[in-house]
């Protein structure tokens, strides 16, 4: 957070010879070398999850990647495109959704989900960055717009797009808010008894209600 | 949140007569007069409600209530049991669930819960404090715990008390995060199209769920 880290030089790494700047050396993105996007992303998506979205800083999210802030801003522009980019990586597997309901048609398409999305959170690599996003969203706008625009929108037309109810994406949206509000108080909270229960037991329950939202007319 | 507010003099609340100390002059509890206690407690509540818990500071609810921050200290002790004493009258019309659920049985339970909950998420008054729980108890341990032990257990302990399935708390708690669900995502995210959904017709679509959680063995 506080300017720590910054100090050295990353040029360090730098293949060529490079005019040396006053201040912070910097490596240009020229020099980043491979991979070095990706190890951006994760530390970003740590450091939200970590610290959620006002407190995280790009300054923490470049020492963490190992780089210079300004190759943060370079790659990504401002905190929320880094945001932004972070989440979109992090929601994959959530967005992946729709191979799952495509398999199979509408029978057993609650079970499939339940299992599918507690599968995601019982993940302790998938579940991180998830509770970064739910965690930021729920206490800064920006965050939640991001939420609401790349992911939600987009998670619910895919779902909306295999169903044969009326108002496809309302329903979608009433069987994505449950997942949400079991996350909320089993991953988040910790409310027991849910959050010691055995999944099995918590798709067993949830299951048929996922499939009337999305297949009852 | 800086250190500031820490500084003095909890012991200006102690009985009898006392000194006068430099800085600011304070009132003693003495001179409080009557509803200062619901005076601290509105403005801890908004505080809460639009800082979220790290950022809400015991300078700014004193402030805000018009009294000394000593006098916050007097009433309620730390910043933690401030917090539980808002949100415990925050809960009220929550924790009166058992009411809404003991009066008529078991028929017509679920549309009975979804109306109420939706009826309080639905009034401004009593929304606003319960986001602030919400956005507090996700980004912060002691919320979280304060919501788990003072809130959530007693009402799940009232709603499951009135049910004859197994596992009744696990029952009433899967209603309720379903019920968690919804608000966040439509009164926190605002995600559409649930966001701007009659509210009648959210009651209509989600009181079979809860009515199968809370009866059916």
């Amino acid at each position: 957070m506080s300017g720590s880290g910054s100090g050295a030089d990353d040029g360090a790494t730098a293949p060529g010879p490079q005019p040396r700047r006053r201040g912070r050396p910097r490596r240009s993105p020229q020099d980043a070398g491979p991979g070095t996007r990706e190890r951006i992303l994760q530390a970003a998506r740590d450091e939200f999850a970590e610290r959620g979205y006002d407190k995280a800083s790009m300054r923490g999210i470049a020492k963490a990647a190992g780089v210079d802030a300004a190759l943060v801003h370079h790659y990504f522009g401002t905190k929320d495109d880094v945001f932004a980019a972070a989440i979109e990586v992090s929601f994959e597997p959530v967005l992946a959704v729709s191979a799952v309901i495509g398999r199979g048609g509408t029978e057993g398409i609650g079970e499939r989900l339940a299992r599918y999305f507690i599968g995601v959170w019982e993940n302790p690599a998938t579940r991180a960055p998830l509770l970064a996003v739910v965690r930021s969203a729920l206490t800064n706008e920006t965050a939640a717009k991001v939420l609401r625009t790349f992911v939600l929108r987009r998670l619910l037309e895919r779902v909306a797009a295999e169903l044969d109810v009326p108002d496809p994406t309302f329903r979608a949206e009433l069987a994505a808010s449950h997942m949400v509000g079991i996350a909320i108080l089993r991953y988040v909270i910790k409310a027991e008894p849910l959050a010691s229960a055995d999944p099995e037991r918590i798709i067993e329950l949830v299951a048929p209600t996922l499939q009337r939202y999305l297949t009852q007319p």
